[in-house]
């Protein structure tokens, strides 16, 4: 693989848009501080980017907590106030969104993977995200893989307005694809997450306030300083390029592995990234 | 789920053998600190479950360490000396194994799941593990879910001898069934090790071995005192009630799922545990 992403042309490599990427500077134990980077996936929730937008641009989160780290599947972050108290103002965002579970295929360029999958008619990439996507029923989803960020909702399906992220942590919980509005990616940053304590209360809250995880932060990129932004670039999944590092991990030709598995799952795809050239941005 | 769980009979349960059971006890950061209890799979590596054992006996890991953590792969403990140093005697094991990837299909009692899979012709469960089999080629083998502990080896296939140990934390690495030797899994105390920072090495090593964890010892549940023993109990995987959790799972028809996924993959399937009553047991 790492053959396959030295080889990689400049054309192989793309940046995400700044409007579309959020920073979230946690401050957790030390050494765990830093910046987790999410790439906003207005392709699939216009309607959730929006808010999330609108949120980043107004400090809503800042000063805000992780408050929830549940073992193999997500971290959580959002208003720690409890439900029967009243949750800081949501500013100019829209108090109410569609749920947006799924989007029209039509129109979606889906790069898909010739791979059986249990979950989706078909499974592949599009705007850089792994996705399902079922031609019969006309309709594309985002896939709920290690590092897909989800927006937390109550019982009824527009009862996210994206104030409340969780990430997903563990073994993929494809059973919520289609069933939560599905906002962006960790496309660097993860092991900032993924570290954190489980929470000992009911679904991986935390208890007690003092283990919340302070956010100091969560900015769009473009409205942060040009040099304190990152330079983080990730690999297209709609070349040749990628299709290679596909079949590079679908069967592993090295000396390790004495019987190549001849499959791959959507969410074993890793999608490379680098720290791009100042230059070249 | 939790009512399927509590509507089970004492018969839908059984207590792991304490001869194929390993207490690891760590000295992580308070409060991290704590028991991790693996089952061993005799049914599937009985030569490496066997100089487990014999490690276990002797005290061989008392002392180790846990020394590489890499971000949604695996948590690995062992001898921390380097290659080219002297290990540690392997005491009264054996200093070559076969390669136990895979056993015959023959002979093992294998509940299989509906659910088509990618990687494997048939999925489901054997001796309480997720399992892969394939009648046709006469073999089945133990997944790679999260939870899942293997002997790691070396380029050579009958390399691993037992004393190097992994357990995988991340997205189900299923490209490593048949390919490594899986000697087991955890029931208990997952959470202790998904949270161990990663290393900043290659492949997740820590570089500094001020970063290394701890291990206070590795005893068989057997040969500690019985007033010390865990009185864990793991859900059987080949009962109707098991099966009728599965399609729980599988089709979640709670108010919150707007569209049950009617799939389920086999590392989504969770193997409940609880605490024994000391009286029955």
């Amino acid at each position: 693989m790492q053959e396959i992403i030295e080889a990689a042309a400049e054309s192989d490599w793309r940046t995400p848009d700044p409007d579309n990427t959020l920073y979230m500077e946690i401050d957790s134990a030390a050494p765990d501080s830093g910046r987790v980077i999410i790439e906003l996936a207005p392709t699939f929730a216009p309607e959730h980017v929006g808010n999330v937008r609108t949120f980043a641009r107004e400090g809503y989160w800042d000063g805000m907590a992780i408050k929830r780290s549940q073992d193999n599947f997500v971290v959580q972050w959002g208003d720690p106030r409890g439900e029967d108290e009243e949750g800081k103002p949501l500013g100019s965002a829209k108090a109410k969104l569609p749920a947006e579970f799924s989007r029209a295929s039509k129109g979606l360029d889906f790069h898909a993977l010739p791979d059986p999958d249990g979950w989706a008619a078909e499974v592949g990439f599009a705007a850089g995200f792994p996705a399902g996507r079922d031609t019969g029923e006309g309709l594309a989803w985002m896939a709920h893989c290690y590092g897909t960020v989800g927006a937390g909702r109550n019982i009824e399906a527009d009862s996210s307005d994206g104030s409340e992220l969780y990430v997903v942590i563990g073994q993929s919980p494809r059973q919520l694809d289609r069933n939560i509005t599905v906002v962006g990616r960790v496309i660097e940053g993860m092991e900032l997450l993924s570290v954190l304590p489980r929470g000992s209360g009911p679904l991986g809250f935390y208890e007690d306030p003092a283990q919340y995880v302070p956010i100091r932060s969560i900015r769009l990129a473009s409205e942060v300083p040009e040099a304190e932004r990152s330079l983080l670039q990730v690999m297209r999944t709609d070349t040749a390029l990628f299709d290679e590092l596909v079949e590079a991990r679908r069967n592993r030709r090295d000396d390790f592995y004495k019987r190549p598995a001849g499959h791959i799952d959507l969410c074993n795809v890793p999608i490379p990234t680098r720290q791009g050239n100042p230059q070249a941005l």
